[in-house]
């Protein structure tokens, strides 16, 4: 990606030498490497100039193939990681996986950047949002996902489990703690292509109302359900969950919340309050955080806009605690979703000739970066996957223990 | 209990004609009627005087048997309630916890008190608030706990369950959510009569540190690890679990959060941070709510004083956030403690013959009181008991799934 050489910014650089590194750069490079300085990493300049971790044997090397590159990482690391490596301006050569994972525990905890606002999605925004990540193509994800084309963190019951069967598992599991029976209705606020809603229908013999914005989505998911032969149990909305109406026994949620964002918890939390029946359970699926804290503000810019990953305690704060809904079991499943990763990664690999031929060399990059750095933000424990079951605080009917699932 | 008519306050009341009801007398009635309305019961004054629930027909009584004790609780019904109960001045005619939930039920969630401060507690006031309820004598508690004095919330793993086998259940439980290796360090805060650590020691073979600052409790436990030949794996320390030093593989904490106070929870949260190895484990269980919120003024008063029973939310927010500790599972056992609390009113009303000699009516009616209404919020979902799983957020060593234990 040379497009850029010609802007005047550019042009600026080149006066000084674009060839040889000055005693500027190699400090920058000097800052850079320093803020990650436990990783056993090497830094190269385009010149060749190298600056390597005294933490061990280096097992990759960023190398910044130009000074704008360089320059941009001192304004903003965290933005311009991606965008320098989505535009081929910043190559690693070793593994990238093993980079990432070995960068995030260099940073150990992410900074806080109390000052960014949380601004509330109308539904139009929403709509814009998801469509940006959702509707790149049912084509595109067929590519790499699941048979069941589920988007989410799977649950491998083994570690001989194949991702068909942890999708499956994971959706059985949701189930399971919902404690769905025959007969029940359940509303399902962001469905995805549909298969959890199809699922529940299928297996467990629920009425489902599930509600997506992806127009994509909503459209598969209803020839599917036409071709299965559920039209009678399963309705896809083509709406926003928060214009939901209707009682429901089960609220359920896989995926959904770390788009909706912290000012609009309320929102859901009232939506919930206002559906669920007096003996109803809920789950929320989401990643999360150990600390509150934001995305990486290139994923936000790039794969997820709008996103926000909460830390527990702002989704009980702000969801539950308002209705006095009551929190009875959670589940930290950050390592399946490592595990998802790396299956949907060897997929992706093995697809690149189909989805080079459907974007360009950028998007590859930049979903190679986005799997790749979601993957080490799990294995490292940067980043969780919670699945928080709660009912009303009044409810005579929660679960006695585990074993009834 | 009739020592009280001799008060200024009480001749004053006799001028008006203590026997016959005023108009004002039946208007405080019918406030306090009316605070839990929807809870079928009859409110009887001493002179005959009664008002009853539209809610349907009632299933106890409530007799003011004097003025005095009437005014009380319009003043503050929350504080009240126990005090006139305790000292015989207000009596329940029908079933006690069944009356009690009807007026949980009623109340719906608690009001929130954000006036109140949260004190902290130093070594020795959270010594003497330790004192006031646990060095009751351990020939008391003997009469109506379990074989092996565990004196917090029991698992019931079926309904056939004695409170015996639910107790070992509940510890072993404990154990299985830090998964504990034999060889491992495990260091408790708040022991007991040691049953927690001495059950670690022998089943899992971990040497244990156990704090705690009840000098009868500790006596007791250190004739037990004594008898039972565990000195070598088990200490117990007479001291404040801010004191304790040195590393652990595993901490633990069952029933002891409560007495904490959310002003040292950050103090909670650095003890946890300064001894918990890299791949270590924690375990808190506690009492909580739905929501922040005050623990009943007569429970504050003269059952728990200093108590305060945390939402989940307070926990995360100032003992594990502030440390990146991530939470790996919660459940929520409210039902098992409605059940444990059911086995020690029966023992303790099997029992009361011998307690009555130990102490006075006074004690025995709020001890029933006490017993009665902590059944009856749990059961009607006032309060929650909670089990948080935790382990550092860089552990490379979390489990896989819960099926491993």
């Amino acid at each position: 990606m040379r497009a850029s050489v010609a802007t005047p910014q550019h042009r600026a650089f080149r006066k000084v030498n674009p060839t040889a590194s000055t005693r500027l750069d190699r400090w920058a490079l000097a800052r850079i490497q320093e803020s990650v300085a436990s990783a056993p990493l090497r830094f190269a300049l385009w010149d060749g100039f190298e600056l390597v971790s005294t933490a061990g044997p280096p097992i990759a090397t960023i190398l910044f193939k130009n000074r704008r590159a360089l320059s941009s990482w001192v304004w903003d690391s965290e933005l311009h990681f991606g965008e320098t490596y989505m535009r081929g301006a910043v190559e690693i050569h070793g593994d990238l996986l093993a980079t990432l994972e070995a960068i995030y525990r260099a940073f150990g905890a992410s900074q806080r950047r109390p000052w960014l606002r949380h601004e509330s999605h109308n539904v139009q925004e929403a709509k814009d949002n998801v469509h940006r990540h959702y509707d790149l193509g049912n084509d595109f994800y067929r590519l790499w996902l699941d048979r069941e084309m589920v988007y989410t963190c799977a649950y491998f019951p083994s570690s001989e489990s194949s991702l068909e069967e942890a999708q499956v598992a994971k959706m059985d599991l949701v189930c399971r703690k919902l404690r769905l029976n025959a007969g029940e209705r359940v509303v399902e606020a962001g469905c995805g292509w549909g298969s959890l809603a199809l699922f529940m229908a299928k297996r467990y013999g629920v009425s489902v109302q599930a509600f997506n914005i992806s127009s994509e989505q909503i459209a598969y998911a209803r020839d599917r359900a036409k071709a299965e032969g559920l039209g009678h149990l399963v309705e896809f909305v083509d709406d926003d969950y928060r214009n939901m109406t209707g009682q429901c026994d089960a609220f359920v949620s896989v995926g959904m919340l770390e788009h909706v964002g912290l000012a609009d918890f309320p929102a859901l939390g009232r939506v919930i309050n206002r559906s669920l029946a007096g003996s109803g359970r809920g789950l929320l699926h989401f990643i999360g955080r150990n600390q509150p804290g934001q995305l990486n503000p290139w994923i936000r810019k790039r794969i997820f806009p709008g996103a926000y990953p909460p830390a527990l305690r702002e989704v009980f704060e702000r969801v539950l605690e308002p209705h006095n809904l009551s929190v009875l079991d959670v589940e930290n499943l950050r390592l399946h979703y490592a595990r998802t990763l790396e299956a949907w990664r060897r997929r992706f690999d093995d697809a690149s000739r189909e989805i080079t031929a459907m974007f360009d060399e950028d998007f590859v990059r930049a979903w190679r970066l986005y799997l790749a750095g979601s993957q080490a933000s799990f294995t490292t424990g940067f980043m969780q996957l919670f699945q928080v079951v709660f009912a009303r605080g009044s409810s005579t009917t929660i679960p006695w223990t585990r074993a009834h699932r």
